[in-house]
């Protein structure tokens, strides 16, 4: 099995992605926060790419919150923000979301293409594993995985390739990766006994800690705390 | 002092170089082959995008050699390939030649506008890294160095981060890096013990062993052994 990571959500270089299987990743935080509003009830996550397509989404749909950021803060005019902790089963239990922003709704556009789209972070990592290996068990065609980074406006991100090195080193020894991957591994097996520090001093982590983010920066660098699967259908994000 | 590292020729994320300084790397094999081509008495280097361009260049210039690759083997009615261990002596000396690869010479087209741009390889890492010293004491205008790695087709590639991660190292404390800087160091810090063994479990490094270059996988995992500085000057690298 080959796996290609992918450095950022505008990566230059995309595969071929017939019969391939995807995981997004966007650790800070557009990931983290869906987990976490599956955890918390949410029924769908509709990622789209601009503010006016969210506010599209909701003329036709009214019952939709709309979630996001630009610039790592909350949009004008919109229910919830990018933290996790705007996603509290009082707000988001039951509803459908129309999410977008800056870099992990467009890694997912980036990857829908491909057999399955899984929606990973440090908090789902060994669920999403889990739930990979069922799936390539059962679906013999599938003859790769891509992992795309979100990274950060088109820029690598030490937290989303710890977090790609983390589910390489985790899908086991029977594979092959792409030089990111290898990297990405090698990266995460440095940095892992001490997660969150490692992605306090980021670029990511250190704009988020002096916008007031410091609570995200440390929940989202929890490995392996909520057992969620969202996967992509049909353009929208549900979590059987 | 900010140091960006960026991850190929084709990064969709560029800097403004106004006031900066660059560094090219494309270790397998066109920054490394350059390198070696000056210590060999060649004269000049013009990079061009195409094999089209390099051979209208000769219509003009006859004395010209041309040189380069596509996929990694010599082009057609072409003097010298991509390999350091063509432009020996009794071929270069004195000579202007003109140059074509899939990555190296991309990079160098994508960081032209820098103020001062630098050609760098493992070869010839230490001396570059004095010259940045010495030019950036004398010039106190210049506020960032942009390192770029050619990459291999737009993809993340380790010989050339790895590379860029030893300058990082060299270039000392006093700076500030991105997170791939950051993670290019990181990875450097741990393969420099065996350099020529990181390099060839690479993709590049593996797809040059499968087509009879372990020589050239070898000779460009070597550090710090030639005293060469190649700079871009008006469209041509020369080394003074």
């Amino acid at each position: 099995m080959l796996i290609d990571v992918l450095p950022s959500a505008g990566s230059p270089w995309m595969p071929d992605l017939r019969n391939k299987i995807a995981i997004v990743i966007d650790v800070f935080r557009a990931t983290s926060t869906m987990v976490t509003a599956f955890s918390n009830g949410c029924q769908a996550i509709i990622p789209v790419l601009t503010t006016e397509e969210a506010l599209e989404k909701r003329i036709n749909q009214p019952w939709c919150l709309l979630g996001g950021e630009r610039r790592a803060l909350p949009i004008e005019g919109f229910d919830v923000g990018n933290s996790p902790f705007d996603y509290i089963t009082e707000k988001v239990k039951g509803k459908t979301i129309v999410m977008t922003t800056t870099n992990g709704t467009r890694a997912i556009h980036a990857v829908a293409k491909a057999q399955k789209v899984w929606i990973a972070s440090f908090l789902n990592a060994d669920s999403i594993v889990d739930a990979i290996d069922r799936y390539i068990k059962d679906n013999s065609e599938v003859n790769g995985i891509v992992i795309i980074c979100a990274g950060s406006e088109d820029r690598f991100d030490i937290p989303d390739t710890l977090c790609a090195g983390m589910l390489v080193d985790m899908l086991g020894k029977d594979i092959e990766v792409n030089d990111l991957g290898r990297a990405a591994q090698m990266l995460y097996n440095i940095s892992k006994s001490n997660l969150e520090e490692a992605l306090k001093m980021t670029e990511h982590g250190r704009l988020l800690q002096s916008i007031g983010y410091e609570k995200d920066v440390k929940y989202c660098s929890q490995s392996n705390i909520l057992q969620i699967t969202p996967i992509l259908e049909d353009g929208q994000i549900i979590c059987k």
